[in-house]
């Protein structure tokens, strides 16, 4: 009997990462590891130095994505006792967009002994905010130009995202800009100190760099009008070949071979994102069916054989999932974010006191009144808007509202309002992605908050009258990694040619939720009346909610 | 030097009854008694008898109210050693409508043997519900015959009143209707019971029985059409005199002055109700004074100079309140009540251990937190409607919103939100008079809200830009019927001629909060988004409310 091959997905998160060992053949997880960062989120002052940083910094440090590579692989390999021989690839993703500026010879600019002290020369994570002037202004300039890629995104460019943060560097640190031989990706910097190779991934230059596969980047125009210093910036900094999810970046080089323990050679698959490299990890590698990434906030990612334009979703991108499929990406910026905070901020203590009793937690306490509600029995009807609403609104100025409250009104009533409203939430960007002629047969659904609540997931089957299979995976990001990993291989060296080929192999479903009809019956009533005030507070007839906001920032001033 | 004078007030709750002694030259509250009903709230069998009621059913036992003049009084008597020659004056005040049938000796039916078993013998509390199909057909009626009392009401009678209470007997035991010789007030009953006279008092008689100084009561043809078995509804059970609030009913009876330790031939004022005795005991007898009543739900009244139609309001009387005033009635069907709820339902463990921990309560350490809150910071708005909107929209059917809510709201920012609601609510109703002519340069407050909640208070001056006057009594209900029972005796027998000389003599203002031109100027913003919701979502632009409710119910049946 041949000997069992191995593949590597290294899930880099916001503050650690995580070494899975797969098995090729079947996708069974054989041993992981989580290595956390030493400079976890740097959102105070720069490590060793006395720079402080402003309230929406947050930066990262390098380093210590290469620390996971060399702790974690060794441990995983150690834990399981499989031999580097039997390796035969590794894919990694991360949060995105996580970029930095890079120095000719590959360090980052913060690896640098000239540019420690200087904070644009670290890694800016996700979610640094200090780039919302430059959204702003892009947004702007890019609607008076009525530039065609505004459509791709909802019409509307992210300060998240590598254009805006960029263009913070060049108007805060114009030397830092300078110094940049290249601004590169998190995950496509951590593959190239691996293979040696400047390979960028279709998938963060599609969703985040404003990149499109036949149209390339904006114009130079484009650039000139944001800034004439920025005309040059796709020749100058950007100019690296980027090439579709799947595919092989290169090989891993004697000298990483050596720190993680892997022999040289082994195939390194192109940087991928973390709710994106889940999606063949739960089995979805075709169009039609829509995947869930559900935790603090939920992703949807969905496969496509035409490019669309979608009302107020994140983006579209052509093999930004799978290659040859339009992969189109929303999301709501807060699902679990809401129920944590219902439970921390909301919840009386004898409740408290009676799941104490009981020994179980509150949030299973919870559960198990708000499972004994009909759909419609609370009276309670709520707009998950408590982080603003992602899609299809585009609008981080909306907030949550709670409607129906009686004298009589219970803790468990509300708390599966807020988990229906999420629900409704899901269902609206179904119906948009549906109205558009993107078609979705079925649901997916990974990460913590489907593996946990059953409620909840059956509420959402019923909301959106559809069935959601669960993936088997806890770990899903790092399973697409490793998938990932296997298909750079090939078939030849011991993994597969396709996704579609290393899917049907390595990842199963282990539960389905189907809807219950009465409750579809009565979850439509419900959506209704929800999809009103969605679009009576969301689509411009009151904007109490801004002016609310606007009031709010302005008692602050006065305060201040 | 004279002898000092005493008048003694009672006043009827839903529980207990309380008597108090009062000083008539200073207003003094020298004793106070309560006794409790010792049948309380009868919602489940008749007292001494196999007899179930239904749920929405609440009688009380007339007998336990003369129990609180032959106990009540006494002991004020013996705990102060007030000679009663020296008490002058005794007045009452009622929850209403809480009427009985009556037979021609006067005592109550259930009082008779014979009728003992039939629940529709006993009082009906003003909460006895069970009449709102008799209200529903009576509204339809009498809107179909453009009746004009409607309008007096805020176009809708409630079935706590009297007509439909009484329909309700007539519909459901017509024998108990035919053996009663009247109907009656239980507040004037029991004067009555005091005094050997049938006399009626002008307040419950119009606020409860649709009676009008000018047009008396509604018409035979309308009796005929509502049934015809009550065309002679008037004349043979109503047929009583009615006579102004602050009219000398009659004096004690030897056999009641003996039982109560009373001198016979004490004045004794004509019945009144609870909310509306508070009025002069405030301090307010004249025009553009509202007095707010304020405790689990708001009761407001009001005295002016002319009948005006307001919209929503509870209703219009002459006399109803002062005499030689038309006294407005509005009001708010939950506050206390909605700050209840959210302390029991909604105030998460570590503010309850933080409360415990510093020895204060749990409402303090809410309202210590939220003091520290500017008006608009929060960001968030509430509708105030936990128990449906008395006024002005008169409709029971609205539910509450909470809007606004982000993941940082914090437990003391809903609190806020809910007491600027309550706030906005009574705004609501203040210009909605203001608006019909009625015109409101100061407001009074008097209740336990009023007394404990620095904060609330001034948000209230602050919302409304009015300064409100806080009552020095804390049972302004009882020093308002001791204050009438000084004025049944007269200036000759030891008391006043006048309410007003009652007042000014025995009130007085313990606090006064005046509205801070910031936070007023801050308000105005808020209010004025409060007003587009309420408009919204209570004047037929998205009946969302009412199609939860009636899913709600729906479900309700279905699982049933």
């Amino acid at each position: 009997m041949e000997r069992k091959k191995y593949s590597i997905g290294i899930d880099y998160g916001t503050q650690s990462g995580r070494a899975l060992l797969v098995e090729v053949a079947t996708g069974k997880e054989v041993a992981s590891a989580v290595v956390s960062y030493a400079d976890g989120v740097i959102d105070e002052q720069l490590p060793g130095t006395n720079s402080k940083l402003e309230f929406d910094w947050a930066l990262q440090n390098p380093e210590n994505y290469l620390d996971v590579l060399r702790q974690g692989v060794p441990e995983i390999l150690k834990a399981s006792q499989v031999d580097p021989e039997d390796v035969i690839g590794l894919g990694i993703d991360f949060t995105a967009c996580t970029m930095l500026p890079v120095a000719k010879d590959g360090r980052a600019l913060c690896q640098i002994p000239e540019y420690i002290h200087n904070p644009h020369a670290w890694v800016k994570l996700w979610k640094h905010h200090a780039a919302q002037d430059e959204a702003n202004c892009l947004n702007k300039i890019a609607a008076s130009r009525n530039e065609a890629f505004l459509a791709r995104y909802g019409g509307k460019i992210s300060s998240e995202w590598l254009i805006p943060k960029i263009w913070q560097i060049l108007n805060e640190a114009p030397e830092i800009y300078e110094a940049a031989d290249s601004f590169m990706e998190a995950t496509d910097w951590v593959t190239m100190q691996m293979t040696g190779r400047d390979i960028r991934n279709s998938c963060t230059a599609g969703y985040k760099a404003i990149w499109h596969k036949q149209d390339g980047y904006p114009s130079k125009e484009f650039f000139q009008a944001l800034d004439p210093r920025l005309e040059n910036l796709v020749e100058e900094k950007l100019n690296s070949p980027i090439v579709p999810i799947g595919s092989k970046a290169g090989e891993l080089t004697p000298v990483m071979a050596k720190q993680m323990g892997l022999k040289i050679g082994t195939a390194i698959a192109v940087g991928n994102v973390d709710a994106h490299a889940a999606v063949p990890a739960t089995g979805v590698v075709t169009a039609g069916k829509m995947v869930m990434s559900m935790g603090t906030s939920i992703c949807h990612l969905l496969l496509g054989e035409e490019e669309k334009t979608v009302d107020g979703m994140c983006g579209v991108v052509e093999d930004g999932i799978i290659a040859g499929y339009f992969g189109y990406e929303a999301g709501q910026s807060a699902v679990g974010d809401i129920f944590e905070w219902f439970e921390e901020s909301c919840v009386p203590s004898n409740y408290v006191e009676e799941a104490k009793a009981r020994g179980i937690n509150i949030h299973k306490c919870l559960e198990e009144k708000a499972a004994k509600l009909l759909p419609g029995e609370s009276g309670l009807l709520a707009l998950d808007w408590w982080n603003g609403n992602r899609s299809v609104l585009v609008d981080t100025h909306l907030t949550g509202v709670l409607l129906g409250a009686t004298l009589l009104t219970k803790p468990e009533e509300i708390y599966r309002a807020l988990i229906e409203a999420t629900a409704f939430g899901t269902n609206m960007i179904v119906e948009t992605f549906t109205n558009a002629g993107v078609r979705i047969d079925e649901l997916y659904a990974c990460g913590g908050l489907s593996q946990k609540n059953n409620m909840l997931m059956q509420i959402y089957a019923d909301v959106t009258g559809r069935e959601i299979h669960i993936a088997r995976s806890l770990q899903t990001p790092a399973l697409g990694a490793a998938m990932f990993g296997a298909v750079a291989a090939g078939e030849k060296g011991g993994g597969y040619d396709t996704i579609l080929d290393a899917a049907a192999k390595m990842t199963s479903i282990k539960q389905t939720y189907r809807p219950i009809p009465e409750n579809v019956a009565r979850y439509e009533k419900l959506y209704a009346e929800y999809k009103i005030l969605h679009d009576y507070f969301g689509r411009g007839a009151n904007d109490v909610m801004k002016r609310l906001k606007e009031i709010k920032r302005n008692t602050r001033n006065y305060n201040a």
